[in-house]
């Protein structure tokens, strides 16, 4: 990385810690170039870098300042849940979400999980998928090894280093996507009829796989800083014959918080002592805003319970559907899984995926979305504190390219679907991702595509329909 | 389809059906010209095209002749099976095969279902899915809408015709291979512990994920020209709550065979008097050797019993990962299945399949490829009974690109493939065609690449080392 990238992330990161606070003199050019030893240019560099993503304003004659910032919405509640297993259900309100075919009648998707693909870093893949596309005598034509791709799993070693993980390519399993990676972990854990601890909001491909095998979801109580409340795990793990946890702790979906290392620790202390199995969903852990990203639990698992599952979905492009585990001692069983349920996974996506990592295009690119995603994510909390009645409250997300919003109880956020409907505009109902049905009063809505007129004015009727119904409830 | 290459269909399919036995002269060109109304050129292009199937040898001044073919081995025997509900097994067997990645060190796999993917008839598909990598616009790098392309699923609504299916495009849903169409049904439909009835051998994919989701197989006799006894059928589903049966009536795999229609006919009423669903895997039925390619079991079912899975994997390229399944009146569960299995299917392949077939590229490339595996079949059929020992029994494939090898009772196919190590040969063993394990005396061998020296060499040292086995043995 450029010197004047890490100057920036550095800076970054304190003031969204708080080291510098709004309306704060931000450190001089020159003091900075002899703290760390570098150019003035190079410092000015990183304040321009800065200034793009909105963390520094400059003042004539008397340097960088952090800019005041417009009164925030409240967080979301912890969430109350059940805390007792429960039967998933709102199928019906998933399918309407993945029923729609991508740009259908300019539909505005505000509700589902796709990420920008139209960033210039991603062109490098789309060369190399083109030209591995015409090469006939290209083992990526016919059936592959079920293990996946040697090479890309190798890469995605590499990878895990960041997270703290030290996990050699034969351990690794590429999958049809992170959505694979997770209903085989899942399989191989438990039988119909086992109970299964979620963070709760929870994404909901894991609540339908839960619905679809038959198991039972316990919701567990969460915080929207901190994740799922320990305390809680405990008690349940006390209570219930509980067979795995199933979480997603980094820039978690649908809240986007990160679970401190702290708490990932004594989640496998707590997962040691009760003997039960950790999977554990990482797919935008890249995608967290500051550098270094976050640990995985993954990293402190020392007997190999934890089923780390992830993919190039959200840090690449979905489309080509390549995931991977890391099922750590339930490899046989994952792999038995993975094999009845597609076979092998597609190969050229895999060799072009290859290619793209080990030319060293992922790097940049990756740096790139985290800090596009970063300055979308205070656009689209700035809209939503604009346009949304008072008294709603909004996630604030660590990462990825999600927001979560919290109506006051008893709103309905299906019906606000309906409503949106003449508008052609969709969110993701909160309901779906909860196994009981809860946070029908929530939402969640992407903010993946760079923030323009048109997706203001698409937050901006939401939020005024928002209000309309809210009154009428009244 | 051109003129010749119908007139050399008929012929063929004449000359198949045994109007013409070997060493009969065949009409001339002239009575031929007259009969069908076409030119002197157009007979001779027909008779060389069946001269190349090596259906036809000419003679010089006396015409064309159906050759004298060499004594065939006998038949596989009727299958036996323990007609009762047993556990799958096998997996470490299937593993074992499924775990090798293709070309690599040089290994000939004579045991995987392979297509040949060099075919030139393949190369519109691979320049349109290059020329739509490289399209960063394009949807096919997001996720598509759970019921896969819409206009692929008319395309494949226009080839279900040929199989008598009127199928319209919203009965169809596009899955992640034929693997996944398989999975979902049997999802779909059974419960852990139910019972599903089988052909006996049977695809490992489906057994190994009757395995997975814990339900029983329950094996039926099964002849190796007209495929699952019915009587045996009707016999278990009077003395078993099974909950659907499950078969590949046309060009089986294994066996090669196809169902006759009236089998097809009275499966129907079967299922419909003991109100049973039925899994059709068709996955080869276009690669039936003679036009018109054979009904569907689907094509006779008029209360939405039958769930019809496919793919291009077989008949185009296994790499793509795009199969379908016509799921009948289960279509809202198969949804959930497959949504919870991989989610969406990869867009881009999709698309690019709609464009090969569009364009009208599917159908030459299907009839070349009908005709090489058939010329194919013949060569391999007569490499086995010149280089496998006395005894032997061999099935008569009707399309697709594998022959069953059966060996005397007692024969390990298992420890053969640990003797062709050294060679570098891997043959897949019968008893992973079974549920409960049989047929380790049997053994499936693919001819889908081009009949060479290399490949005949292969079966040489595979039927060598059968032969030492059995002295051993003796």
């Amino acid at each position: 990385m450029t010197l004047y990238v890490n100057l920036a992330e550095l800076l970054g990161s304190r003031i969204e810690q708080g080291l510098y606070r709004p309306g704060d003199r931000l450190p001089s050019v020159r003091a900075l170039s002899a703290e760390h030893g570098v150019s003035l240019s190079t410092v000015q560099q990183a304040y321009r870098h800065l200034e793009d993503q909105g963390l520094a304003l400059p003042r004539p004659k008397s340097g960088y300042f952090v800019p005041e910032e417009r009164e925030k919405p409240a967080l979301p509640m912890v969430t109350r849940t059940a805390q007792r297993p429960v039967e998933v259900s709102q199928w019906d309100q998933v399918l309407e979400l993945i029923s729609v075919a991508p740009g259908s009648e300019g539909l505005i998707q505000l509700g589902r999980g796709r990420p920008d693909h139209t960033s210039p870093t991603l062109k490098p893949l789309l060369r190399t998928l083109s030209r591995l596309s015409r090469r006939q005598d290209l083992n990526g034509l016919t059936y592959g090894c079920i293990h996946g791709h040697l090479p890309l799993r190798e890469q995605i070693s590499r990878l895990l280093v960041d997270s703290g993980c030290q996990i050699p390519a034969d351990d690794i399993v590429i999958t049809t996507g992170c959505h694979e990676a997770l209903s085989a972990a899942i399989r191989a854990i438990c039988e119909p009829g086992d109970i299964v601890a979620v963070d709760s909001p929870s994404f909901h491909g894991v609540m339908q796989a839960l619905k679809g095998f038959g198991m039972k979801a316990l919701e567990l109580p969460t915080d929207p800083l901190t994740g799922i409340s320990l305390e809680a795990l405990e008690l349940a793990l006390e209570q219930w014959p509980i067979k795995a946890i199933q979480l997603t702790p980094n820039c978690n979906n649908p809240m986007g918080y990160i679970m401190p290392d702290a708490n990932k620790r004594a989640l496998i202390a707590l997962a040691q002592r009760y003997d039960v199995a950790i999977i554990e969903d990482d797919v935008y852990g890249e995608l967290a805003y500051h550098y270094p990203r976050p640990r995985t639990i993954k990293s402190y698992d020392d007997d190999g319970r934890v089923l780390l599952c992830s993919s190039f979905s959200k840090t690449v492009v979905p489309g080509l559907r390549i995931g991977w585990i890391a099922p750590g001692r339930y490899q046989e069983r994952v792999l038995h899984m993975k094999y009845m349920g597609t076979g092998t996974t597609a190969q050229l996506p895999q060799l072009a995926l290859t290619e793209y990592l080990e030319a060293g295009h992922y790097e940049p690119h990756i740096r790139r979305m985290r800090a596009q995603y970063m300055r979308s994510r205070d656009q689209m909390i700035d809209w939503v504190s604009r346009y949304f009645p008072a008294g709603t409250r909004v996630s604030r997300p660590q990462g990825s390219f999600m927001i979560w919003v919290e109506m006051p109880e008893g709103f309905d956020s299906i019906r606000l679907n309906r409503e949106l409907k003449p508008h052609k505009i969709q969110i993701a109902p909160g309901s779906i991702f909860s196994a009981a049905g809860k946070y029908r009063n929530c939402l969640r809505m992407s903010y993946a595509s760079k923030p323009d007129a048109k997706t203001e004015a698409a937050v901006r009727v939401v939020g005024e329909t928002v209000a309309r119904l809210l009154a009428e409830h009244a």
